[in-house]
């Protein structure tokens, strides 16, 4: 079923995991298209972007956003076009970075949308990309707290992902040796052959530890944590004084429902982090440096205006995939940044 | 055996403890005392400072500093009288902080000396604490790692001791909220009556997380941690969000010799970051803080001298006892900084 003018579809959460999602999760409702209110902007949703926090919003465990509801549509960023506006500031045919979530349609006031202007007008689901969130996140993880230094070994994970790819990209302008780890042979070469890696290495190899220790014979001075578990078993030990561990998720153990049966590691990273006075630092980009969008945007846009960047997308075509692609992503079976494509670009 | 002039008494490393350590990993031993050649210095010790830190030194375990070798002098912070010079900028009589180790005699070619002047030879041990590398771990860990808001709560485990009793003082004068965790009731109680903590909990209290919980009825926002184990299990789950925790030591783990059997908490820990986005950051004061020991030391100077600090030491008198001494540290038995009195004031 494809978008027409005249229905809403929207994705719900029908109910909450145990473990990974399944499509009974989800439920796809049809309903009126809504109509906006004095003051209100109609938007289409053109662009969908799945990303492995929202499984955190499918579970009511204490997180750092409210969940979803069950019933309620599920959330995530979208790029949208304004298909009718009561708004003084927004006209038909104006593009927006916006929080539809999973649908058609969807009413905003106005606040909180970012409207699309200039280059990223050509691409419009890079808004959502290398030039959103994701790009966002990993400029500011390893810049801000990272703070890379020529000559330092960066070891990214999910290094083919959205934000990993880009973390690496990043770290190479800086003059880092990047090794990236990636599922698969496929991922690793092209890490290494076209995004420009150092190293990547496959974290379902043998001996994930003594390969990486191979990888990085001096050590770690930055670890990009974005998937925990046995990955991140494998960077501790190789992590340099005074090294330093942006975590902007934890993608291993979303999907977990048991505790771990192995010894308790607590006591060796809290030793880690003295001996090696690491800096471990959690964050959420839009909480922790939504006031420093427009610092990364100038400079991304600069970058990618000089093609520095290589950011490839992996696209679903139709919102009724969005379920499937959706689970797909937290086995690790995307390559590339996850976008959902709704609609066409045409009005 | 009182310090002479002729002899050297020194406290060497025997053996390296498994768990506990006991007066057989120390011997003592006289040689002849030294005498200075040209451009070095013989310094009488008159203070000997016991720190936690030197727990990790008795063992060859990777660290961030090289460990004591077996039949070598135990290392340690000393404030000491220049009894010889051939060094143009020393002049016996002379008082400098020092790094003799446990013993009564130490040559030096003038580096890494701090020459002590003006109010603080009133109480030259002072220089080992408040004034000193204590002081200076409360200071650097809590202002440039914790960055402390008014009305923010800060928690300190051992907080009557030389470190966590300065960082509650700091933080009070910062405007904070402040909650002591220490060993006994009379140590609690001092931390209120005397240091001015706005309350006091003894960590061997029956439900620890629960009066935690209690005393924190706007959770935490910086852990002071030099402690580990179960104080830090009852603190992590009362962490707010964007909470840090500066870490300088780990005195539950330091004598432990097996793994621990409880569950694997490591993922809690890490999904706690993520989810509170915590900063958690290991330091060691002169590696990472030595460049700013002056700003430090101005600041610290103008406060002991408007009388807003409070500062217990345990002083233990003779170099023969500094072995049983250290002991009980470990375990909890002192109460303030600990000084060994090696020898009188008097040249």
């Amino acid at each position: 079923m494809p978008q027409d003018k005249q229905t809403n579809r929207r994705i719900v959460l029908a109910s909450r995991p145990q473990g990974a999602p399944t499509g009974a999760n989800f439920r796809m409702e049809t309903e009126h298209r809504p109509a906006p209110a004095s003051g209100q902007i109609l938007l289409r949703t053109v662009w969908l972007s799945l990303d492995p926090y929202m499984r955190g919003r499918m579970s009511d465990a204490p997180s750092y956003v409210a969940p979803v509801q069950i019933n309620e549509v599920m959330s995530a960023g979208t790029v949208a076009v304004v298909e009718q506006s009561a708004h003084d500031d927004y006209q038909p045919g104006d593009w927006v970075v916006s929080q539809n979530g999973w649908q058609d349609f969807a009413l905003s006031d106005g606040k909180d949308l970012f409207k699309l202007s200039g280059p990223v007008l050509k691409h419009p689901s890079w808004a959502l990309g290398m030039l959103g969130m994701t790009g966002f996140t990993a400029y500011m993880g390893l810049l801000d707290i990272g703070n890379p230094q020529p000559g330092e070994t960066v070891v990214v994970a999910a290094a083919t992902g959205a934000v990993g790819s880009i973390v690496g990209q990043i770290a190479k302008l800086k003059g880092c040796y990047v090794v990236g780890i990636a599922g698969g042979a496929e991922k690793c070469r092209y890490a290494e052959a076209v995004l420009g890696f150092d190293r990547c290495l496959d974290h379902r190899s043998a001996d994930l530890a003594a390969s990486l220790k191979r990888y990085c014979r001096d050590g770690i001075d930055i670890y990009f944590e974005s998937v925990g578990g046995q990955v991140f078993n494998a960077v501790l030990p190789l992590m340099n004084t005074r090294g330093r561990i942006p975590v902007c998720g934890l993608i291993a153990d979303y999907n977990r429902t048991e505790k771990s049966s192995a010894p308790d590691q607590l006591a060796q990273f809290q030793s880690a982090i003295l001996r090696k006075r690491l800096r471990v630092q959690g964050f959420i980009i839009n909480q922790d440096y939504g006031h420093r969008f427009g610092e990364f945007f100038r400079q991304m846009s600069q970058w990618v205006a000089e093609d520095r960047f290589i950011f490839r997308e992996d696209i679903v075509e139709g919102l009724d995939n969005a379920p499937e692609t959706f689970i797909g992503m937290l086995e690790g079976k995307n390559f590339g940044k996850v976008l959902v494509k709704v609609a066409g670009d045409k009005p």
